[in-house]
């Protein structure tokens, strides 16, 4: 874990050491053009392609061609920007599969990944055309280990204890059918056939081996739907995000990341450059919270719906103005109140606790009242999900005037090994311990 | 009928005038900025962005900016390229609604996607914000009536004999739960994030007088995924849709719209610049069709995998290469095989039956089999479906290669009215008759 750049190779550019490079203060990422920095080129020409076969609508030349390494110091998929598509999957290993059918799955899936981050075929598979016209899209894989897993493979001795069950919350009304799994894949792409393609890829190689045990997909804004890039909205109307940990900001790598020296963590040595996902499907009661005023919506949340200004800001006041906590309004009321969700959330509430949410909104129909079966699936990265989630959920639980509009309906909690190099495949410090 | 221009007001352009003025010879159509010419200027400002709060990735600002006009003499969505997001929903006329209260709900529903079309707030919410954020981004409503709306709304007379049910094919596994509707709503989107907000407004505006039936989300190529625009692969991996007819073609107003002298055409009067919509949820047996080799795909289907160009096209034949079904190969064999799809799916084999596809992907995870619950939700619009879908899909059903690989498992028929005037609403002539 001491050289990041080991494992890059000539047609990639370590994600880490780019972010370094161009400065990192509030970038939560970049993505590249495949072969290093052609981005601003081939984005400048993105207005010349008006007209050709079957399409009268210019081609945007960039987005496919975006591409994020897959080898580094830590997974991809997991500090760059959120991309428009997500399929989130689980998988359960077959029976018989044991650690050795479990290294050869990580060698395989890690093997497509890669390939597929670079708009690259996947080795193992001789009819693959689904997605090879387009560019990796910004794909990004990223891989997960379930508790469950660990005693079939054979190894409880490495078990985190960071992976314990999360406790349960009062709002869980949990499907078993659709929480946890032995393997976590969360895969995301800027191009919806990209994404499609890419989970369906490495279902294939899982044959005999790993089979689905539940799947979700969710989206988000498309790049360039907004005339600048900003924190996108849930379907509840609010920007939801803004407080989020800035890559390179002070405290950021614990927050999120075990670090290279684990043990010294009190995690296991595996986990180095790793972090631990949560896993949330919430069902948002949208024909309830609809219901409300603004005002209430505004003080159940504690910013404004319009520009997701904290109450506490006052004239002039914009998403990233600082939340205050303690600021009262002229009545002598707390402006931002003592059961609004930025307040009951925030890490100062928290002892600190904090996490990188990148949640996906799922809209999966509509259940048999008519209401939508709609929401978050909530994502959250840590390095320790009791400093994390836990104690942030637990508090949210007891305190969040938005908890009434929500229920948790599926839950998992998966360890996210460092990332490959490029000869390596991920989870290999595990497996081979 | 005709005076098209006569719906447009000063802030758009009718879309069939400037096909007419940009050149029509195989662009399947145009968006334009809000405001009219706007894209190019748009488009050249895509590359500038890079940075901002956030997110390292440019903004591509076009694609939020780009407006298809919802008023004009066909309704939105059919000639237009795809989008890249779809929700498809049906709706049942809740009890006592009857007609007029069917004139107020396509009332409102035609106000709401007229202004969201542009970008703006549908009139009638007040807490709405969940895309005014973004653009447009190509959004289109296509509006549709079902067979069953007719009785309903006392309007038994005007039901046109074209809406007849679809015979029953034998590859037919119908839910019918998830078949036909009183009412049909296709939402189009750039961003996924819009297209949901649309499909919830107009759900929402509908309470109380019509509740969802069913509700499937698609997916196709994100705009700029691929260097150039191409015709989209399916969940197959196949170029589908390359035969489509083009907007502008000789023959391509009869295919696809009723006339404007309904009645000459024994249409009902209503229907002047309608069309009917075929949506059937075809699940593709993957997990089968992945196994055959590449050859016996591309036999099924009469065309290349990699490039899409027929069997019958020879070297540097591409996917525009004529199909000739009546070349034979060195060995006396046909090009393309006798129950090849392209060959048994063509207007030469079914005496010019020819529609309109506009279908989707699907992907709603996996069966408990563990194959991907994953297909085409396949959309076709023609002026008769007694001319297109119908003797086409008897057709199939007998001798097409491709039909063992494929489930048809919901269906649903709509007669599609013609485009509203900015002053009038989508079925005025149906309602007010």
């Amino acid at each position: 874990m001491t050289d990041e750049d080991s494992t890059t190779g000539p047609r990639t550019v370590s994600r880490r050491r780019l972010l370094g490079a161009a400065g990192v203060g509030g970038a939560a990422g970049i993505a590249l053009g495949v072969g290093g920095y052609a981005l601003a080129d081939a984005r400048s020409n993105s207005a010349a392609t008006q007209g050709g076969s079957g399409s009268g609508r210019a081609a945007l030349t960039s987005l496919g061609a975006d591409a994020v390494p897959f080898h580094g110091t830590h997974q991809a998929g997991i500090v760059e920007p959120m991309q428009s598509t997500l399929h989130a999957t689980a998988f359960d290993l077959t029976a018989g599969t044991g650690r050795p059918g479990l290294v050869s799955l990580m060698k395989r899936w890690s093997a497509a990944a890669g390939a597929m981050a670079e708009g690259r075929k996947p080795p193992g598979l001789t009819d693959d055309q689904v997605a090879l016209d387009a560019g990796p899209s910004s794909l990004t894989v990223t891989f997960g280990f379930g508790a469950s897993v660990f005693a079939k493979a054979g190894l409880t001795a490495q078990l985190p204890s960071q992976l314990a069950p999360l406790p349960p919350f009062p709002e869980d009304r949990l499907d078993r059918a659709r929480c946890d799994g032995d393997l976590w894949v969360q895969v995301c792409a800027d191009d919806p056939l990209v994404a499609y393609h890419a989970m369906r890829t490495l279902q294939r190689l899982a044959a005999g081996q790993a089979a689905p045990r539940w799947q979700m997909t969710g989206f988000s804004r498309a790049p360039g739907a907004t005339p600048k890039p900003m924190t996108a909205r849930n379907l509840m109307g609010q920007i939801d995000g803004t407080n989020n940990p800035k890559p390179g900001s002070s405290g950021f790598d614990t927050t999120v990341f075990v670090p290279g020296n684990a043990t010294a963590a009190g995690q296991p040595s595996w986990m180095a450059g790793g972090s631990y996902a949560v896993f949330r499907r919430i069902r948002m009661l949208l024909d309830t919270w609809d219901q409300q005023s603004l005002d209430l919506q505004q003080r159940t949340v504690g910013r404004r719906k319009d520009n997701g200004a904290p109450l506490s800001g006052g004239p002039g006041s914009t998403e990233t103005t600082t939340v205050d906590l303690d600021a009262f309004n002229s009545d002598g009321s707390l402006a931002i109140p003592g059961d609004a969700h930025i307040r009951v959330a925030a890490a100062a509430s928290n002892q600190g606790a904090a996490m990188l949410r990148r949640g996906y909104s799922y809209h999966d129909g509509y259940r048999p009242d008519g209401a939508p079966d709609a929401g978050l699936l909530f994502i959250a990265f840590q390095a320790d999900p009791m400093n994390g989630f836990v104690p942030v959920q637990r508090k949210l639980a007891r305190g969040d005037a938005l908890s009434r509009f929500l229920v948790h309906e599926s839950s998992g909690l998966y360890a996210v090994p460092g990332g490959a190099s490029a000869a390596g495949y991920v989870g290999q410090a595990l497996l081979e311990s």
